[in-house]
């Protein structure tokens, strides 16, 4: 019979390392749930300041809650992880940091916006722009099979913190398994985002998070991979559209920076918000696609839901030219 | 009164430039009907062979239906154009190339496939591979003021071949115009394609395509901009769900063909095709995102739709590990 176990909200660690010794053992079938702290381990507080926030202690960032032994799990074999129920709990907070995010050199300074979540619903930046709740956990990964201790902060192919948007209540992620019983480990909570993640933070904040475990024998995974269930993965977007900008170029880099300078100066022009809020939101909320990546230069856009807004621009229909 | 007109269907060119005579002269709020010839100009028939597709013609590819002189636009200000209807004509085709697409060296020999689409609704691969049919003009832009004769073949800062999936009926594409008139141009139908093209082509074929023109003054684009309608951008996907797989590298586009190689594998170890049609349903089908751009390693992600799949396979929910 499937157990149901919490994990000790106590037990953290700050690196991957094959050698971290397991927390908890779980059998397949069996669900965990976690409490978990933000990206910076609970430095940022509602009353932080843009200053204090580029001065805090990053060896305590990326608090991982794991890691969680899978019993059976080999190397070899891939870990299903379906993530059946994420809560937020109450605020959240979204930052640039210089030297970060897809446009440090138009960005250079810190800044800090804390986003107001009464209705449970919605996180708002002020009183006309707001961004659905859809959290998810930012880290979900497990320990490669190299020596020593890997630092947190990139994703690699055992996954990671990949900040990956449509892991939300519903998907199952599956995750290659390099170290017997998996040793996955999750955390860096995040109460919306946007694929891309653009100015380097989403809504950040602690989570509660409930997942069920599974071991797929002899499937060998070269990434993560994930299944999403039914149902549009941007219900906000397609209340009334979106808005999106382009950035052709034969480097998908530029092509990306150029996408969100545009879209940073069309939220500015359409709807008077400052610089820094527009990258912000952008990053919590509107979408990087590859448009197309054979022609041979090619098209990064970004979509922007038009939900975001409560206020209309001057000319819904025509992009403002004031 | 906005007038209603016909483009003459054997006016075409192959190449963006500045000089190129203005075929028809409209006025802001005019509608303009197009039937266009696929890109390879209709080289490509119903049983044209792969060796035949690598043999093709390429003087002739693309024609170009315009260029549509719309009368007050002038440098500076920007074009909009609404897309009112896109018609397909019946059937299409999807082709590998040598030495384009995103996998070149895995992919070296040419294929082709031939789409059935006798309901109207959908495109068929086989009896059990469906991708519903979603029609777009593969080709949207105006010359830049440069001098000579551009290449219609990549995309720039003023449109172009820029194979975005979503510029579909009901979405508005706003375009910088740098010549007097503007100058618009489309061609390079599509009845369905995913975000990136990853094969190189979409579900290439003829169309019928009604456009209404507008000028904003004064509205200085860096590059193309969109606007969609309300409702879901991948109603198709929504129907059951994605699998999606990852690329995870410190290159965008190194990730990007990770992602493709991933899901060609995915889709050949759960449904059994061939790996040339896998590559080919995840260029017409698969959707690219960029997961997270700052974290710093970078994750590109291909999202596929289960409903494309009329056949389940082994375990739906477990990624199939025969």
């Amino acid at each position: 019979m499937s157990k149901f176990h919490l994990f000790p909200p106590d037990r953290v660690h700050h690196t991957w390392a094959r050698d971290n010794e397991p927390v908890l053992e779980v059998d397949p079938g069996d669900t965990v749930f976690y409490e978990t702290r933000d990206a910076t381990n609970n430095q940022v507080q509602r009353d932080t300041t843009a200053e204090e926030l580029s001065n805090l202690n990053w060896e305590t960032f990326y608090p991982l809650a794991g890691p969680l032994y899978v019993r059976g799990a080999e190397p070899g074999d891939a870990l299903a992880i379906d993530i059946l129920d994420v809560q937020h709990r109450g605020w959240g907070w979204t930052g640039i940091l210089p030297d970060a995010g897809v446009l440090p050199d138009e960005f250079p300074d810190p800044h800090i916006r804390i986003w107001d979540t009464c209705d449970g619903e919605y996180a708002y930046m002020n009183d006309f722009v707001r961004v659905p709740i859809d959290p998810f956990p930012g880290v979900m990964g497990v320990p490669a099979d190299v020596e020593g201790e890997l630092t947190p902060m990139p994703p690699r192919h055992v996954g990671g913190n990949m900040d990956c948007r449509h892991l939300t209540a519903g998907t199952t992620l599956y995750l290659p398994v390099e170290v017997e019983g998996g040793l996955f480990s999750l955390g860096d909570g995040h109460l919306a985002q946007g694929d891309g993640e653009v100015c380097v933070s989403a809504i950040e904040g602690d989570l509660g998070i409930s997942c069920r475990f599974d071991v797929i024998k002899n499937l060998e995974l070269a990434a993560p991979e994930l299944e999403t269930p039914p149902g549009s993965l941007t219900p906000f977007g397609d209340e009334q559209g979106f808005f999106a900008t382009m950035g052709v170029a034969d480097d998908l880099m530029v092509a990306t920076r150029d996408a969100v300078r545009n879209m940073v100066q069309r939220i500015v022009q359409m709807y008077g918000l400052s610089r820094e809020d527009a990258y912000m939101l952008a990053s919590v909320a509107a979408d990087l696609k590859i448009t197309e990546v054979v022609d041979p230069n090619w098209i990064v856009a970004l979509y922007m839901p038009k939900a975001a807004f409560l206020r209309e621009p001057p000319e819904m229909h025509r992009l403002s030219c004031r």
